[in-house]
């Protein structure tokens, strides 16, 4: 099938991938139906669109503390997960043991990898399974034959997409604008203990 | 027009814009269609292509130093601008004058405010024209109108902006490691100049 591109594959050498099509499950398929209908309200897919992606994906397990993707790799990449069940950690990297960036904890009706999806670059963030994880996988092959045969559900995917990608900029920027704050008030407390110091 | 939506019409109140469609200048036009081709080797559009979303865009022209967007208004939302001419800084927020906190510098072929075209929320970051700068608009109306008309292409630009979004989010995850990083190195001179105090 088209849309079984080899990444997808891939990702069985460390999880509980099941070659499966989510369909097969319809307790699974019925929520991911539900998660891709949250969108922009100017480009919401009806049921139906949804249901037409979701019958493009595959089913994706992960047992809990399992690596999902690993940060600045190249394989494990041309894909995408909708979590369906589970909540799953994403860090931007380590510093050693201690100094870990945690980003955000995400759950149900996350999206994940999106990113990659796109443009097949290597993946950004660390992701973490925290508990036993349930996805709805999606990959670039997927998303070619819906531009071709539905290209008026691709769009709309491709803006939910751009809509999850966005959320998560707008959510790192308030995190940058944080950091930064304590940041200075470093800088205030340095100068202080240097004066009292000096 | 269905595209001429109230944001950009908006827009002529701090603004040099030219209700004129880019096509009147065929040489921004040019320029237009060629950035518009920089995305995803999956998913390029191709000249024509480019051409049809180029035909849906506006002249929007700043003076050095203008205001094109600010953080957390929700006016001037529901469009995004295709830089052609000119450079642009964004940053997201102030705590007072000394403390911005400057994400980029974005030059001619750089994607502003995509995020709100897609969900129309509020400006997440301050956009101010650094140079005379000559960007081609492109409303929610043009975005519904081409979903419409020609899904195809505007899958493709939908995943030109996913792409754009992208980007940033992975510059911005760089910027906050690296923020982080200098994080831990001032709370370990704040520990040395406190035990050194004691």
């Amino acid at each position: 099938m088209p849309y079984m591109s080899t990444p997808v594959t891939n990702a069985t050498t460390r999880s509980a991938f099941q070659a499966r099509p989510l369909s097969a499950i319809p307790e699974l398929a019925a929520k991911a139906v539900e998660f891709l209908q949250v969108c922009s309200p100017h480009f919401k897919l009806t049921p139906d669109e949804a249901a037409c992606i979701v019958s493009l994906m595959r089913i994706v397990a992960y047992p809990p503390g399992a690596t999902v993707f690993r940060a600045g790799e190249d394989a494990h990449t041309g894909y995408m997960l909708l979590v369906l069940e589970g909540d799953i950690s994403v860090d931007i990297g380590t510093f050693g043991d201690d100094a870990k960036v945690d980003i955000s904890l995400l759950g149900p009706g996350a999206l994940i990898g999106e990113l990659s999806l796109i443009d097949g670059a290597p993946r950004s963030a660390n992701c973490t399974a925290v508990t036993a994880l349930t996805t709805g996988g999606f990959a670039m092959g997927a998303l070619q034959h819906l531009a071709e045969q539905n290209p008026q559900v691709a769009t709309k995917l491709a803006l939910f997409i751009a809509k999850s990608a966005a959320d998560r900029l707008r959510a790192l920027s308030e995190q940058l604008q944080m950091i930064d704050q304590i940041n200075a008030r470093l800088h205030q407390e340095i100068t202080r203990l240097k004066s009292a110091a000096s």
